[in-house]
């Protein structure tokens, strides 16, 4: 991944191992580069050639202004960096003790955080194959740590089922496996598969069943060692003349079907959930201070966009010090703007119908963010729950647990709440406060601990975040096949950029990955030009 | 976990909080009840009552006798520990850089890693259930982090199938779900299972293996958004005008079922490699140093035990210090014996021919690691494989590359064998270069960088361990039956633990677990005495 990219054909690179180390060795690099291919990413741009002494104005200090500002200045463009904000990042952000944040409507919170805890309001999690910035976190010295997102142990939870108790991952994983197998073992049995699988596959289905759902030797889902090697023991294992392990009862398989909790588990299967994933050490604010000791001293804070216009020799934009209220201008050849698009909607620009068109046809999510702060971390005392997240039908809709610090005997935060939807409107209309008692009572259901262990609270709802106005970009098909393409080509002199700008919706390799096609069109272009 | 145990009846407390809270919170307590007897660790043990000043002679200074100083020294017993390595914590080990390792045969090794880097000859990995062991570190200091159990971008490799070639996990897991679904999908819309399912819990059970399996709205498994959302893109999602993603193909189900690597995904569904596990900041050595800090002063090293004769009024043990060649003898009014079977087998004492039989009754496993250092991480560069397990069915049977330092641009240390069985046999028998010889030509079979890389590797093979004569004790339901209790009851004045006299074979929390049983049996029959 960090290898430059390859200045010969692969035909002409296979033909070389070949060569050099027979069959094998070709062999084994067709299959690394097969890999390879995963990654849209393919390493940093290779911006070479004369820019002409070129100038970018950037508009938003986020991840992709700041990608764009780090190879940019690197190709040798004079680069200048807007930012409405007092810190640069955007929602690449961390909220922690002494952090002050006001939304819009004006409600001002203070996080009353202990040193060491944090909420993420906005990105959380970096997949092992969001390789753009995975590449930067290790170039700009931004340590990485295992985000926890399965934790077996962890709670699924739905107010209509096992009446309201909330039940451990393992179990309805483990028993969903389980009756899956003996269900599919006792079709093949019947023979309901023959026109499917052959008979000599058959028997290979069987033991792969048997040996991937725990079923015992008639091919059953049954209390025992084999399912409780799986979901656990009513009373586990131990040593000395204490020490003989009592197996579970698995939830039958009507109960468990009726009761939906199933749903939890298909998420930790997707693409972007699969493990390894990474949160920066201290935080995803981390990933924005590494950026800025790279760029930060070609970005101008406190800067608020009030217009951007466009002629055939450049592009000028007006904007605010939001500290001094002086009214500024900044121009140059170029400008790719990475402002959010509920903002930027919002900007007076001469550009083209189409671009306009795109960047209002874009709605952004409404997700809400609650984190809470406890005495203690009860999760781990009492509920053996060491990072990884809880779901439930709730409102709050998931409990996500510190993925640091096990085992710290201190105060803990939780992230008590991350939705979206309907109830991330209504919690968006709510105050600060209301939002932290909404939660706390959800959360109560599952974690009867949170009233007694409550310290403070702090939230962010994405509509009421003046920088953005939303959380990311929702794209339709219909919107993709209408909008997308106009909204990230050249429109003039002027590029957009970021998460809206990519197939990434909401995920930082988004803002990366749209800032890198961008600039090297803009490289190309200029090169040509 | 760290709760004294409750001085009152569950049906006292339940009563209590029912009247304090309210039925809801008495359902949400029997439920964290419910969940707190899946734990075979209470805490530590509570040795109140007048011990009458007696003294302990704990032989061996692994997790077990070092729990078992630890907590007899808190309830005033006497305690002395007597180790025959010039360290603590036996197979609770790390090897790194200078450390020097002489196996029997007299082989010796100088570990050349560089600094940082480290395996784990013996336990590695540290469950969240391990609740003795987990309380033990928190207690003592140790840091934990994280161990990647499951990485789906790890291989899967059988020389049999694909031509050789190593697969992604991710592939194989997602491809073996989404057949199971659609093939079990099928059975059901044919009614083979009319029988076992309602025709409403087929509904339900549709919708499930939908969402589980990646499913489209036929119900197939097929190229697709669904199925490239679980096992990856040939082109993944990016930005701008280069963003469109490809999807890949998965591997049809015969191939999938004649590759045999769904064998592969049960392991790690197992209970012992659940998420959350955890691995010490470190190395697992520093679970002994951990111990160390408290009991360390109580340990006499360098201490070879020969003989171990009791009487009716004490026990006195025979040792060889291993420096100075003296022959001592130590006396306690009883001794915890936690030295491994074999190792015991041949030193003289006095017990009973029941327990004598038990002692001789235990194989222990034949287990190999081999550590290799190469010039940089190159599974992490090349192959994005960020920690975890690839497994294969060649001999070294597994390679695990490192839970910690991501992105590291230094040498780093993969394990790249860990095998027991007729493997680990014919391994224990080369020599530590041939070891390396031939776990670099199986590594190389899957990562042809192995050649190129290689700096120097390290093994360990238990069977020729001084300390130990192999790695843990290997228990027969039918050994069980017969010596098992033998092993853990008291002999005169003689008590034996360790992972050998537990149901956690080959874990410390056997340790643990058997050293707090046998110590509150000691006691109970001290403060009774």
């Amino acid at each position: 991944m960090n290898e430059p990219v390859m200045p010969m054909t692969k035909r002409d690179l296979l033909s070389m191992i070949g060569t050099a180390a027979g069959a094998s060795a070709m062999y084994m690099a067709m299959s690394s580069m097969d890999q390879a291919k995963a990654s849209d990413f393919k390493g940093p741009p290779k911006l070479e050639g004369d820019n002409k002494g070129a100038s970018v104005l950037i508009l938003g200090a986020g991840v992709a202004g700041m990608t764009a500002a780090l190879e940019l200045s690197r190709a040798g463009y004079k680069v200048q960096v807007l930012e409405y904000n007092d810190r640069v990042g955007g929602r690449s952000w961390t909220l922690q003790g002494g952090d002050t944040y006001t939304e819009l409507g004006g409600a001002t919170q203070t996080c009353q955080f202990a040193p060491g805890n944090y909420i993420n309001p906005g990105p959380w999690r970096i997949p092992w194959h969001h390789h753009g910035l995975i590449h930067y976190c290790h170039e700009l010295g931004v340590a990485l740590e295992p985000f926890m997102q399965v934790n077996y142990n962890a709670y699924v939870h739905n107010t209509q089922a096992f009446g309201g108790k909330p039940q451990r991952y393992r179990h309805i994983q483990a028993d969903f496996y389980g009756h899956v197998g003996e269900l599919l073992a006792k079709s093949v049995n019947a023979g309901a598969l023959a026109q499917t699988v052959s008979k000599e596959d058959g028997e290979i289905l069987l033991e792969a069943l048997r040996s991937w759902g725990a079923l015992d030797r008639n091919m059953r889902y049954v209390k025992g060692a084999a399912s409780s090697g799986r979901r656990g023991y009513d009373k586990e294992p131990g040593g000395g003349l204490s020490a003989v392990p009592e197996p579970s009862d698995p939830i039958d398989v009507q109960t468990l079907l009726r009761s939906g909790l199933w749903r939890s588990i298909g998420g930790n299967l997707q693409w972007d959930h699969l493990s390894t994933i990474f949160q920066p050490v201290g935080g995803m604010g981390q990933v924005a201070k590494g950026f800025e000791r790279a760029v930060g001293h070609m970005v101008r804070k406190n800067s608020k966009v009030t217009a951007i216009q466009q002629d055939e020799k450049g592009v000028t934009v007006s904007y605010k010090d939001t500290k001094s209220g002086a009214v500024m201008k900044a121009s140059a050849d170029y400008c790719l703007c990475t402002i959010p698009l509920p903002v930027l909607a919002q900007i007076e620009m001469n550009v083209s119908p189409e671009l306009d068109a795109a960047i209002r046809a874009v709605p952004y999510s409404t997700s809400v963010k609650v984190g809470l702060e406890f005495k203690r971390r009860f999760w781990e005392q009492d509920d053996q729950i060491y990072g990884g997240i809880t779901y439930t039908d709730l409102p709050n809709s998931q409990i996500s647990y510190p993925s640091t610090r096990y085992g710290d005997k201190g105060p803990g935060v939780l992230l008590g709440c991350y939705v979206g939807g309907a109830a991330g409107y209504e919690l968006t209309a709510s105050t600060p406060a209301q939002r932290v008692e909404k939660v706390l009572e959800w959360g109560s259901q599952i974690h009867p601990q949170y009233r007694g262990e409550f310290m403070n609270g702090v939230s962010v709802a994405w509509h009421r975040v003046p920088f953005t106005l939303g959380c990311f970009g929702s794209w339709t098909e219909a919107s993709r096949a209408e909008h997308y393409k106009n909204l990230c080509k050249f429109d003039g002199r002027i590029l957009l950029a970021g998460e809206h700008a990519s197939y990434y919706g909401g995920w930082q390799e988004g803002g990366i990955t749209s800032a890198i096609d961008a600039i090297t069109r803009l490289h190309q272009r200029v090169i040509a030009g």
